[in-house]
């Protein structure tokens, strides 16, 4: 039994080390190389429970990120983010020890890559499929060509094909859609690949996003799965329909330290500090920062959407509660928070610490 | 001249120190007790320059964040945040050290600590005067009545008075607006003064959230002090009207790693893990995490409401900018972005560098 007093990010290695096993597995059946997503733990411990089931390759979403997981014994990493030439001096550093993949998707990085590149570089084209965040819109063959054109030219650099986040899958209101926008980011970027591969052979298609690497199928043609948030999964992520409850592997633990019967609202230590202000709509229309679960006689109960975290400010929580639950909280009780997005969630905490009671270090903030 | 490649949260000193001059100077001259909030900035050095202005005594928002205060020489501090029981050994250890005050809302936790407390404890009663966030209601003469007696009944609580936080001036339109709400809650505290001074002569009342406390002027029978924002500002103070940009002490650079001449919009380096997602909204009806100021042959200039931060995922923003702007944004220019919050960013970046290129380290997360 822990013994908490603060706000506390709780892990649950069973439920994670499940989440990992599944996906590499489905990736394993899929004949697809699973590439995970390190962004959401950040930690160097989790990143070893990937290599119990043969994980050799991921992604990071920053150069420090690479650099960190590097320094942890990583040998193969791709920084899925528009490459920032900056950054290029630690690139070319992280380069000469590693095998390093960057992301490009403009002419004028490539072109800065092709003239500064020291060390061999797996480049990736980033392939905008209609998230509408970054990369080259999937039919824009003239830019690509250019984008290619340079590449080649350069012999640091190693095409390796093109990289997308299908983004949109987490604006959808039903599973289908999350089939509908997959599909339609698969068939982009198979076009693509059929369109290359006579002058690249070799030429390869990333994509997973988490809901789609969750609970979609087709991944005929693709080469590289890059799913993060799965690790631990979210209310978010339940809310897509992408996961149960049961697979959501993190959770706030916080203090009561209020109670207003006259408004039914509960006070918390945990705010958003703790918990980032990344919300979903909560079934009554109104903002939700994350899920309630009380224990009751040793028991966890799961509260409906009646109750839910409402309010967040620096490190105040405000949980409405359903009249009838207000008796089940009090001054000096900890609640249990699932939180909305656990990447945002993690990253404010820095550190976990398992149901075992183990301290689990994240990568530094500098 | 800093260099920057990756993003940075920098600290303009100079407005840093001027921000907390004048608030100092205010309270003097309103012959008020200034207790800052250090839960903005988070600093030990920062807290040494509070030290010039004369400043001896400070406000925290949890345990954790008195502890690191503490270690850092600080010996007057209050913990403006319900009091979590389950952390009483650390407040017992801390006020045994320092002269530590605490804020309790309710008999539960009142009676607790007449029970559990150690060592002498300053104790404020939190005064709801409409917020509605946490506090005892300002008329709620029956449960204040009741807390009081439960502080007089234990020989090391030393009940000090009422203390509110103001937080219903952040939901307002004009600034007449706050000076209404700043009196009103005035009223409200300085009622309950007068109804308990002849039983408690030295009773003292405490307000002062950053936007009153920086326009309004009439502290009359106020004791003590306590804004936080101030030492930065950031746009949502801008917004309400409290401050002009050249007050805001903290800028996020951020490099540009992509441009979408099609849909006008720019990719920074710099999300959610920098930012936070608090926003405010933009002249457009939109959601705006930011506003933008660019250097064009060495002079800054911030940009219209027509250019903002727009979006945010964990690692990138989007800027939306005005066709006419697109220009001068080039992929590995810096920008600089007025964060809207700056609590929350400062708290997600954990650290400074000022204008003149020092390192200013923050409390750690753990």
């Amino acid at each position: 039994m822990l013994s908490i007093i603060k706000p506390t990010l709780v892990l649950n290695s069973g439920i994670c080390r499940e989440n990992i096993r599944r996906m590499a597995e489905k990736a394993h059946n899929a004949g697809v190389q699973f590439r995970p997503h390190f962004k959401t733990h950040q930690s160097a411990k989790i990143g070893e429970w990937f290599k119990q089931f043969g994980v050799e390759a991921i992604t990071v979403s920053s150069v420090k990120m690479a650099e960190y997981f590097a320094a942890n014994g990583w040998k193969d990493i791709t920084i899925a983010f528009p490459l920032n030439i900056l950054e290029i001096k630690n690139i070319n550093r992280l380069a000469s020890r590693i095998k390093l993949g960057v992301t490009v998707e403009n002419i004028e990085s490539t072109r800065f890559l092709t003239e500064k590149a020291t060390s061999p570089l797996a480049v990736w084209i980033k392939i905008d499929t209609g998230y509408n965040r970054t990369g080259i819109d999937a039919s824009d063959y003239t830019l690509i060509d250019s984008v290619i054109h340079q590449i080649s030219s350069c012999q640091n650099l190693n095409l390796k094909g093109f990289l997308t986040h299908t983004g949109q899958t987490y604006e959808t209101t039903s599973t289908g859609e999350i089939f509908n926008r997959h599909f339609d980011a698969l068939l982009k970027l198979k076009s693509l690949k059929n369109r290359y591969s006579g002058l690249f052979p070799k030429i390869e298609i990333s994509m997973g996003d988490t809901p789609s690497a969750t609970i979609c199928d087709n991944f005929s043609g693709v080469d590289e799965l890059r799913p993060g948030n799965f690790v631990f999964y979210d209310v978010m992520q339940q809310n897509l329909g992408v996961c149960s409850f049961d697979d959501i592997a993190v959770r706030m633990v916080c203090p009561v330290v209020a109670k207003h019967a006259s408004r039914n609202e509960v006070v918390i230590h945990g705010g958003a500090v703790h918990f980032s202000k990344d919300e979903v709509k909560n079934t009554d229309g109104k903002k939700m920062f994350g899920r309630i679960v009380i224990i009751r006689n040793g028991e966890k109960i799961l509260l409906d959407t009646m109750n839910y975290l409402s309010k967040l400010s620096q490190e105040h929580g405000i949980l409405k509660v359903a009249q009838s639950q207000m008796g089940n909280f009090n001054v000096g009780d900890l609640v249990e928070i699932l939180p909305v997005h656990s990447c945002l969630t993690a990253n404010l905490m820095g550190h976990y610490v398992t149901t075992e009671g183990e301290f689990i270090e994240m990568m530094p903030r500098f």
